[in-house]
């Protein structure tokens, strides 16, 4: 078994806002990430699938198809979007902090893989020193 | 002459957009970039003053002072922002574009640092694959 | 289940020297680590917890609060410190090698953590391409 | 139980190419990685072994010994060579993809390990953004 | 005037050889880069302009605009190719290095761009700790 | 006129410390760095030369070369060493910072290269967000 990870960006605008808080709650709580007016990340996903190497081509699966397939299912939505207002997988009125994306983008990824092989884990980097991971279960 | 320079980081939302244009015209010319609900970025800010290192400290500025500085006059202002909508030395209607962003965050920056050393460089890495650089001139 | 990972940086001095050997014989064993004078690293300590994300914040815990808690835990006992003297929680005459840190930070940092979270992984790079994990087992 | 990591860089040529495939085949396939005059990378490969840190020195092994291991047994036949013609270890004909070099350098570098750690994984990154990983299992 | 840059990358094979020298001078200038069946790289290309930004869109050229000539005049003449034996603007005989390759690249690109940028810098890293500049002079 | 940078990186111990000042007068001005018993950075130093390619090598300089003579002349007397006590050719009493370092390396280097090349520039990081740049005036 072997693992095959493609890393693939987006930028994307966000804040962390309960509804049914009141402004003040909502400070206390997510401090700087409640401004009002959003701010935002480039974030980096790794996808993880893991697979036997195929005897003619020594691929799992093709790192490029990978990547297709990963910008076709979650870039597109979510590059030079707002993840509170503009993506169609992701529940309004849910936090669109690292640790619930990873769940979605998974929810979102997971139907769209080839059947030689397993999606693994998916990992992503909000800054340069805070990520998420998930592993579906 | 030694040049020294100090490393700071913010997470802000922006969008560009010319108000005088239509929706069209601003998709033409912007892309991805005029999405109406924003977007964002993960900005590194790298300050260059330049020189003489004092004989006693060896220092040309003490870069942790630098750093409170950059900090209090722009990071403070920007971080966590929407650089279009929060930001009181951001002209309104004016772009945010990483070349525009050297120049407001020079003129903001340049009149708080100590006469010792004078401004060098604003580089603005807006993606590890874009950035912009203004020298005050 | 979703790992959420924290990254803090320190710097300090150490050297890796068994008191009971001659000199011949330490660096003989550690080589040029163990100079007498001692040498140092910009350590990047990666931090990280799995939990269940909480249905209104959508946090396993707050990256801001964990950060916290590691600096007031760890960093602020090791940035800028000598790792042979000058650290209550590592053991004297213990060597300050990057497989033993994660050890010592573990049993550090275990008690401070909410309950909501478990500690999963301490993983230390003691320079660009060195680095050692540790799982509490 | 304690996991440590060795970098390791080589740089080297390779093609992806069916020897029974017509070019057009493998055009299909592998798109421009079947490029006749072939084409490369800067490869960086992470070594992570595990075992008990040792009472006296703090080392689980001595991470230059590992690295010289590496280097004798993997870097030194891959480094500046064509993966595909120069390198003993991997077979004629056989596809040097990361998925499959991840496997051969597994078989190449575990009997050489000493018996104080096991070889946890290998992950090999092709560019900044593919890797493979391998567990040995 | 701000400086703008975009970062491109390319994977390409390359050998450092003179046809008229034996194989043991080829050898003992260039060592392991004149190995007889290649080697090769992950380059990455810092190109750099200089102008005014606009007034309306806040560019002194679209960023994206520029990476798409950059493709178009370099990077699809030399990813995934033998720079040696593939590349049109090379000339035949003429040394891949990458002091070289800066001065071909700009003889390349400059015709290309704009009117309202010049051409200021490019910068060509070959490994994380080699690189070459070139500025037109 | 081609510019060739090679990176070469050692790890060493030092503090900031003025013997004519009294501990509470140093802690004032360089706060942890003053630390009695060291700290220590992971530095990495880039030597930047200028001159012609030549035309049958495309060298400006063998890049290996130059890091040979980098190796021997700064890193060597300098990678786990301390600043302050170690190295012959910084000056007892002086302040090992960044920017009096990339002086003292400019005045050991620039005797040491050969005649087709000139020292153009050392740039020193300290840490991931601070470094000095030093060109010889």
């Amino acid at each position: 078994m072997v693992y095959l990870t493609r890393i693939e960006k987006f930028n994307a605008a966000h804040k962390l806002w309960v509804a049914d808080w009141t402004e003040e709650e909502n400070v206390a709580v997510f401090g700087r990430c409640a401004n009002a007016n959003w701010h935002g990340h480039n974030y980096a996903l790794h996808v993880t699938v893991k697979g036997m190497p195929d005897p003619f081509t020594g691929f799992i699966m093709d790192a490029k198809k990978l990547g297709g397939i990963v910008k076709k299912e979650i870039i597109d939505h979510v590059d030079h979007r707002n993840l509170n207002l503009d993506v169609p997988f992701i529940p309004a009125g849910c936090q669109p902090t690292s640790e619930n994306l990873v769940i979605y983008f998974w929810q979102q990824l997971f139907p769209h893989l080839p059947p030689e092989v397993m999606l693994h884990r998916l990992k992503l980097y909000e800054t340069d020193s805070i990520y998420a991971e998930y592993f579906g279960e």
